[in-house]
Parts: C-alpha cells; structure tokens; sequence
C-alpha cells in the first residue's frame, strides 16, 4: 500500500503511512452484519476517526526491530478497539453528546445499545489480540492496560465526588487512564518484535512520560485552546469542576480572595457557564497556572525525550518515534 | 479439600466436590483492593452464589480424560465471572431490582458503577482465562462464547419490539444467550484436558441440547414453577410480553378468540398483572402449551443424553455428567 523508507537494516515507516495501514485495516475489519443492532455501533464508533495514536506507537516500536507490520495489523486493530469501547463506555457514563463532531451511541441509538455494543467491543479487541501467535507475555502486557485503565477512569469518578484530591493523585489518576494503554501500545510493539525486556521497559516508560505530557496538555488546551482548532469546547473540564492538575494547585496556591472566588464557583449548583469559565480563567492567570501545567508538561516531555535517547538503537531508526512525540505534543523541538 | 472417588484410571468428582472447590477458588480470588467503588461490587456479584453450572461442567469434560481439576480452576472461575458479568451488564438493561434476593448492582450502587464494574468483570474473566499455558484452541472457544453470547442478548432485546417472532428464531437466540457458554464450557474442558476434537465437539453438542432443554424448562418454570422454589417471581415473562416458545406456539396454535384475547393482553400499556397473567396461562391451559413445551424439553433433554451415550468413554466416567444433567433439569431418568 505505501512503501517505507529504508534506515540501515529495516524499512521504517511515517506516521502518515502507519494511520494509512491501520485505517484501512478498521475499514476491512471482517465484524458479522447481525444482529446489526449490535454491530453498527460498532462500526459507526471505529469509524469516527481520530490520531490512531495507539496501534501508530505499537507499530512504531514494532518497527524499530522488524519491518513487517501488516503481520501484527490484528493486535494494532485491537488496541484501537479497546479505546475506542472506553470513549463509548466513557461517554455513556458522562452523559457527553458529542464526539469528533457527531452524536454518541447512546444519543444516536440509545443506552442499552451503548452498554451492549461496548461490551462486544471489548470482546472484539481481546479476539483480535488473543490471534494465535501473540505471545503470552504481549497478553499479560494488554491484560495489564485493559484492568488498568478502567482502574483510572474508576479514580476519575471518584474525584468528582471530592474535593480535596492531591496533584500527586491526579497524576496518579491520569497515568492509569490516559498514560498506561500509550505506554504498553509500544511495550507491546517491542515484545510482538522480540526485543528484550530492557528495551521494551524503556519503551513503555517513554511511552509513559508522554502520555502524562498529553494528557496535561490536553486539560491546559480545554482552557486555553483555540476553540476552533480544539474540537471540544473550551472550559468543558472548569463548568464540570474537574479537578484538573490546574484546579488543584490553583486550589493550593490561592490566597484567601482567590480561594473564597474558586469555591464559590465549584460549589454553585446553578449559575451561568460563560460566567463561571471567565472567572475561574482569571484566577488561574493571577496564579500563572497555565505556565506551571506547561512547566509539568515540559519536565515530563524532556524525560520522555531523555529515555528515547538512551535507548541503544540508531538515531534514524527512531525518528519516526521522536518526530510522532514532537507533532504530539504539537513541539518543534 | 475433598477426596474424588476412583473410576478406571482417572479419580472422579461429584457435582459437590467441583461446586465446593470453585467456590472456594471465588472466596479466594486475588482481586485488587483499590479503587474499592470498582472492585466491591465485582466482590458482590461473584459471592452471589447460584449453582456454579459453567465452571462445573468445564471441570467435569476435564475430569472425564483428567484428574488435577485444580490446575484449570483459573479458566474455571473465569467462565464464571464471565457469566456473572453477564448477569450484572443484563440486571442494568433490564432494570431488574433483584438477583437471588439480594438487590442488583446498579440499585445498590448507582448505573454508572454497574457499566464500569461489569466492564472490570469481563476484563477479569480475559484475565483468567488467558493465563500462562492456556491452548490457543480453548482460547479460540472463550472467544466464540463472548461474543455470541452478546448476539444472543441483542437479539432477545431485538425480539422485544416485535410480534413476528418465530420459534426456530426464539431457539437460536437462546442457543446463543444461554446454550453457547455451557456448551463452550464443556468443549473448553476437553480441549485444555487434551481431547481429540471430536469428543471435544461432541462434549459442546451435549452442552447446546442440555442448554436449550435448560432455558426453555426455565420458560415453563416461570409460567408454572412453585414460587417458593422457582425464586423468581412467577408470570415475569407474561408481564414483560416476552417472546418465548411458549408465547409464540400459544400465538400460532390460537383461534381467532383465543388470538383476539392474548393480543388484548399484548397491547395492553396499563393492566392489573395478576389479571394478565391469569388470562395468558388459562389460553396456554386450553391450548395444551405446557404439554407442548415439556415435549421440546424432552426433545433436547434425550438428545443430549444420547450424545453422551454416544461418547466411547467408559460408563462410569460419564456418570457425574449425567447426574448434573438430571439435576439440572430436575429429572430422575
């Protein structure tokens, strides 16, 4: 379909290149047309879209030991399955009606549709993972993401129902969540190849470090994005009290004024959304949180970047790697 | 913990041996402790109880070529959460209030938790079931019975917005909803005890006619069961307008008056239960449903038996199976 370049032994692949594959495989993912109740959702949730950003990792650490990717296509697929039942499952329970610019499944068909057609995905991506050839120790690696992220999203929705959650936790809550299916998208990548076991750690530390930078980037982008490159609206997480890295050391850093204001605006049952995101923004702009959540998004960009580096492959082998990090951190350097 | 009394070359164990010991391995199921809002309920559903039906007969096909039951009580105990993820994910979209006395997940705790526990469970099953040194083809077989067993829900909930249900339809929807996982818990025993692959189908055979003898005996039951042993409350079905063979027969056999009346109670948005139910059973009583339907029972129930008569192992070997089947149907021959 799209022929890589060469890197001293093995052909590597762009980014471009590995969405290309992993698109075409969902579109040819052979799912049963009954019940169509059940398998619409399905297909209508895959094809939504989205960075692939998932199987691209998994494919990209796969890549820097072995050239053929379309032979591990199925566990790609299936990691892009298993998210995209969170985002289901997950909307279903925030009661979201959006995503990626059409209506969720429990909108557009209804609640028990939602519940029913998620739990087919998940059985679908443990059938595309569990394929015979997939090693075990790849399957304890997505065992381990699997129970983890509902774990965080767990975690999630219990801070909703406190207040006095700690960064440590949040980012805590967060490395489960967001962080742990990225890390062991490349752990996985690296273990389908048969790298050894040093290498595959680093892979999913570095895979780590950069999940915590994205997500914290993407709570710092639902404040200060640009509402039109974004694609959600701005201020969702400050209207729902979130308690964002941002929320929670604007809580701490607050003088006695600021922190009277924020409380008044987390406790109010009613009140006017655009009303509630200006004053919120403005007290995390006397407090310089957006420079503090970007100073974290940094430090953990700079180790993710530091462990990439240490890891013993050739420079341009890992380019594709590095270059993904950069564009997804949306960093020039 | 208890001591299998010997048949030929290989030990055997009775209904309460196999029950007793998966209990105990879901006493002691290592299940993370945090965060507790996710992990209690799944502590909750499993201790529920029931009669065990999926793990023992995987343990019985095993014991039936093998004795160390214990070292496949992980995939065992798997089918069983399996199960009772079904169950918890079915309470939600049914709002049912109760399981075996006690109230449902989504009541005691809230829906949000019952959808990302039931999630937990299926993930936890995964787990389980794909430890270390589980064949591909007994994986293959879990898989098969995931999904299908999510066809057959979604085609039940499908059949409950029409009135044009046939009763082959009525019986494939409850070969997948009920039968699969009790036929693929047979076949599953024999594949991971290393049975040749006919024995292994024929085990899964035995399985469906037992599973379909099972639902539809669970049908009449609830049409003419004795409340006190039934457990559930008895006409759940006819209030409900459920499709079941019964229904569908009563609604083929019907004259015009008899038609004309059932259909009155079909259509009915506001009715007195305890009327409703009196009318459809007297229309079953004049149409000889009852009669009609132990038939099909009986149908199944012999070929089940004949299948594992069929089967060239020793008499005695076969005879817990046979035991569990005649209790399972509460039949003396």
């Amino acid at each position: 379909m799209c022929a890589p370049f060469s890197s001293n032994r093995t052909a590597m692949y762009t980014t471009e290149q590995l969405i290309s594959k992993v698109n075409h495989a969902i579109e040819h993912l052979a799912l049963p047309s009954q019940p169509a109740q059940l398998y619409e959702p399905i297909r209508y949730t895959l094809a939504m879209g989205g960075k692939r950003i998932r199987p691209v990792l998994m494919l990209m650490a796969y890549n820097l030991y072995k050239e053929d990717v379309d032979s591990i296509m199925q566990q790609a697929v299936a990691l892009e399955t298993y998210h995209n039942f969170t985002l289901l499952h997950d909307d279903l329970m925030d009661h979201a009606e959006m995503r990626r610019g059409i209506p969720c499944v429990h909108l557009k068909w209804d609640e028990n549709t939602a519940i029913l057609s998620g739990d087919a995905m998940l059985i679908l991506a443990y059938q595309l993972f569990t394929q015979p050839g997939t090693p075990q120790e790849a399957i304890d690696t997505f065992n381990q993401a699997t129970l983890g992220v509902c774990d965080g999203q767990q975690f999630d929705m219990d801070f909703e129902k406190r207040n006095d959650v700690q960064a440590e936790e949040y980012i805590d809550m967060i490395r489960l969540k967001t962080s742990l299916l990225l890390s062991c998208a490349l752990k996985i990548g690296a273990q389908l190849a048969g790298a050894n076991a040093e290498e595959a750690e680093s892979l999913r530390l570095f895979g780590e470090k950069l999940g915590l930078a994205f997500q914290l980037q993407d709570d710092l982008l639902d404040v200060y994005g640009n509402p039109a490159v974004f694609g959600k609206k701005i201020g969702g997480d400050i209207v729902e009290n979130k308690k964002t890295y941002m929320l929670i050391s604007a809580l701490q850093l607050a003088n006695a004024g600021q922190r009277k204001r924020l409380e008044k605006c987390l406790s109010q049952k009613k009140f006017d959304a655009e009303e509630k995101i200006f004053v919120v923004t403005s007290i995390y702009n006397e407090l310089h949180i957006r420079e503090l959540c970007e100073e974290k998004i940094n430090q953990y960009f700079d180790k993710a970047k530091q462990i990439l580096n240490d890891l013993p492959l050739d420079e341009d082998r890992k380019a594709p790697l590095r270059d993904f990090a950069h564009r997804l951190l949306k960093r020039k350097n």
